[in-house]
């Protein structure tokens, strides 16, 4: 047993998804959760910017005493993960190989969509993952930029979301995936209008849940389950604003964070 | 005279309006461009983090020995300038008085509207100008979040703007302003909807360009004007990507700045 807490990081918002499912699956575990909401949104930057924040993120994580990190943000778990991956003491586990591996799992016609940050696709994170598991897969692929500011202004199913997820996910659509990755954390918030667009028959994968399937056969095998809540079970940084991010991050997780935010300098990490 | 350079600052691109505004009325002057593209948007961040960026960027463009400085950004201009303004040895303009002068002086019906980034907006800080220049005038405010990723993503004059520009601009049509002040400095890039959607009869304020009038009158009565061109007389400096700005700035710019760009760690300033 190991009652250190669980490091989860992303550049804002979109990693509660992931944070979600791990309190649903584990309701030992303590967890703290850092949002760079003060440099987000990643996707859009260069490679050597999201490798810098990823290290400070990391950094910050350390400080807080954690036996593992999650980066439940698909930019940084594609642009930055493979590069630091030995760096750091702790295990650091990523979204990618996790979503990867679901949607090479249940892909029946293998036709995988992945949708994604402009970061994401460029990295082709998903793609090499995929190929690992399933050499007979062929993928489709399309970087989202506007679906982050979106889901950040509360464009979750609207007549301008839809046009966007025309104009975005045609081209996928049109090559008959049955299988689609909703390759940043942040998308399951569109998750409504991507499957209505769709249609039933295409299974959408959310990596951000996936990581905590997968984080059940690691604190398995290694026997690192927490067996004792903290007192503040749940600790969640902000780089910026605590008050909106009370407020969506409240959203995200369907239960109330008021007073259980704190605003830390990341530049300083 | 004074040969030493103008410094320009902006959290991105948008700035690039006011510059080729200051280059077509002052083709002596020194410019020094300042896009602080790795922490980029600023106007959907907090008050303190607005001004501690503001800060760094100041300290930046004053380790290039600038004579005078401009924020050419809506939102640093709004939310950090009125606090940081006597802080430093160099007088610092930013857009919001003269874009403010400009619309109390072209309104005939004394309605005038105001469009910017949430920062901005809960600034109140063109309100209070225009009170000043025009109490009788009646102002009409709106946050305009999606703007800025729209023109990030080259989304100028497509069905997904119209509809945002729609959901944006509606009751400030319906107020009947004659006068609209586009209170960022990405927005001119949207001019040509936003013009066809409000009408012939409103009159655009791009305070990017009107910076460029006071500035005139300010290197005039203090006779500081440039007599003499540097070998580079324009100088780009960015946070992140130097590529991307070189491509989209050279959109902004109408002419090619490859090569003139270089990058710098702001979190060092």
């Amino acid at each position: 047993m190991d009652n250190r807490s669980i490091g989860v990081f992303d550049s804002g918002l979109g990693g509660l998804t992931a944070v979600k499912e791990i309190m649903r699956r584990f309701p030992n575990e303590n967890i703290v959760y850092f949002g760079d909401t003060s440099r987000v949104p990643y996707g859009t930057r260069s490679k050597e910017t999201i490798l810098k924040y990823t290290h400070s993120d990391i950094r910050f994580l350390l400080s807080c005493d954690v036996k593992m990190i999650v980066i439940a943000c698909g930019t940084a778990s594609s642009a930055a993960l493979p590069e630091i991956k030995t760096e750091f003491d702790v295990p650091i586990y990523g979204v990618v190989d996790s979503g990867a591996y679901e949607a090479a799992r249940v892909t029946k016609n293998n036709r995988i969509g992945i949708i994604g940050t402009p970061a994401t696709i460029k990295s082709g994170a998903y793609n090499k993952y995929i190929a690992g598991y399933n050499p007979d897969a062929e993928t489709f692929e399309k970087a989202c930029p506007l679906f982050v500011p979106l889901v950040e202004n509360g464009h979750f199913n609207t007549p301008v979301t839809k046009l966007v997820i025309d104009e975005y996910l045609a081209d996928i659509k049109k090559a008959g995936v049955d299988t689609l990755i909703m390759g940043c954390t942040h998308y399951p918030l569109l998750k409504e209008a991507i499957a209505e667009y769709m249609g039933d028959d295409v299974t959408l994968v959310s990596p951000g849940e996936e990581v905590a399937k997968f984080l059940e056969k690691k604190l398995n095998s290694e026997n690192s389950h927490s067996e004792e809540k903290d007192k503040d079970q749940y600790r969640y940084y902000v780089s910026d604003c605590i008050e909106s991010f009370e407020e969506l991050g409240g959203i995200f997780l369907e239960t109330k964070i008021n007073g259980k935010v704190n605003r830390i300098d990341i530049e300083k990490y």
